[in-house]
């Protein structure tokens, strides 16, 4: 249910054009909690997105992947550029609290008003961080930042959901990465289009970064892109500024061959499909609702109707 | 699509009916494969059934269980019951084959016409295991299986939907357990009307029960049921007439307190609720495609429409 132009939107969409920092934070969080009015207000702001250029960076847990996008955002900020960073993780049911150890490693940016972090979970949201991502992504991009990072917590399908919403992806690992993430290794390795062996200094370096090699020596989805595979101690800052040049290598790649767009359009495909499928689902759990239901499914308990006769019914089809 | 009445769905109905082994694994494997015709076949056995009692076993890969159910079938055939075991791996690409050990391992009862054993993973079917397997089941029981029992490998969530199917549910652990199937611990204490712990001639079997008795001590759903945990080393045929015999204090708790209705009840509102949620989204997939779709993609992409705008235009809502 959507209050289409209610008053709040709209002024909440002039004060987001114009840049204003407590409007960002104020519709990231209508958007989190699936507030009505999100979807007309993310409508008028549509027509000014897509001058940002989106990074996701994911990783296990305490691969140090915060520490390195803390790092990042110092080294695009040194290089003039304002930043919008989202952190995600979607195993927090708490609302703009989350990842709290990430906020306040961040707050060496919190006096620059550069740069925008946010913490980001879901609540309310209708199909989740993987709807919610793109949304929080486009009021930062309309609010004029041209870089946007965004970083996930875990290795999990809902994590590689949220960074393949974005233009590059960064995958951070770590020495011995090979043995804790198993589950979803393969689905790492087709994402990322840049690979960080974090905590470099460690025992088993040269072992990981040989074994990506190799992995991706098997092909990655990326048409004429080779995944480079780069060394980082994040908490030294080592690393940093190759993890940027190679951002704006694969940025140049994607922008030269015309890979963006296309990749782009690809995504606007993934992300309609995915809203068609979440109204649909909503639409169905309201029908299985209410007297007219219980009516059936005694029928069904009772042998008089079978389960799919009643749902066939309860579509209507 | 369903080809209602189709003749080869008549007569596999009456040969089902009939009790006809062949007949009931090709059913099965129909269902398996989603394949036409049965939604109509399955409404035409619907009268019939319901009057098979279910039992769900579950547990962790390597808990012993398949010799655990295969020492169940044998105690409930010495009692003079004909048994049915649908083997469901979720994780197999196999139709037909799957868990091919445990076909093996069954195969004592190879010879024992009283006896059905079918293994069974999902291949075409819309849903997957979590409807196929009623689906299943009510072959079996139209077939005239008094007792049937449903066996899944692993602990996962598809698992545990799987064995919600069924009236009771047989949780089996191992000494050690705590540590290996932590992911999921929580959702198998709420799912377990019993438990056993296998293997119980291994060290830790005492702490393993007492554990569980423990985290039991914080309620469970069954309302007046109290879940057993018991010993038992299926290897040896320990354990197993203790078993039957708190399945079957467990089923005279629900029958006799009314909570066998009402539970078959819930589980029919989940069935009808999951099979509208399939068609939805089935049918939502169904309008992501083709050149009108491609057209609002081409718009979305343009900025000239917005992802949501373009969802609701595709639904015609």
């Amino acid at each position: 249910v959507t209050q289409a132009g209610s008053p709040v939107a709209t002024e909440l969409i002039e004060r987001v054009l114009a840049g204003e920092r407590r409007a960002v934070a104020r519709l990231i969080s209508l958007i989190e909690n699936g507030a009505d009015g999100v979807e007309e207000a993310l409508a008028r702001l549509y027509p000014a997105t897509g001058n940002a250029y989106t990074v996701g960076i994911t990783g296990a847990s305490g691969s140090g992947k915060s520490t390195l996008t803390d790092r990042l955002v110092a080294a695009f900020r040194a290089g003039g550029s304002e930043v919008g960073v989202i952190a995600i993780d979607p195993s927090s049911p708490f609302t703009g609290g989350a990842i709290l150890g990430d906020r306040v490693r961040m707050q060496g940016h919190a006096t620059d008003r550069g740069v925008f972090i946010r913490s980001m979970a879901t609540r309310g949201h209708l199909g989740g961080l993987a709807l919610a991502t793109p949304q929080a992504i486009r009021v930062l991009d309309a609010a004029g930042k041209p870089w946007i990072f965004v970083e996930t917590v875990g290795v999990g399908q809902s994590e590689v959901e949220v960074v393949e919403a974005t233009d590059t992806t960064v995958v951070v690992v770590n020495p011995g990465w090979g043995d804790s993430v198993q589950a979803n290794k393969a689905g790492l390795l087709e994402i990322g289009e840049i690979f960080v062996v974090n905590k470099a200094d460690r025992p088993g370096t040269r072992e990981a970064m040989r074994d990506l090699e190799q992995m991706l020596e098997f092909g990655h989805r990326g048409a004429g892109w080779r995944p480079p595979v780069l060394a980082a101690v994040a908490a030294e800052g080592t690393g940093t500024a190759e993890l940027r040049e190679a951002i704006l290598a694969h940025r140049r790649h994607l922008e030269e061959g015309g890979g963006l767009a296309a990749e782009r359009r690809r995504r606007a495909a993934d992300e309609v499909r995915r809203i068609v499928m979440e109204r649909a689902a909503a639409a169905a759990r309201r029908c299985c609702t209410g007297a007219a239901f219980e009516a059936l499914v005694d029928a069904v308990a009772g042998r008089s109707l079978d389960p799919y006769a009643a749902a066939r019914s309860i579509e209507g089809v």
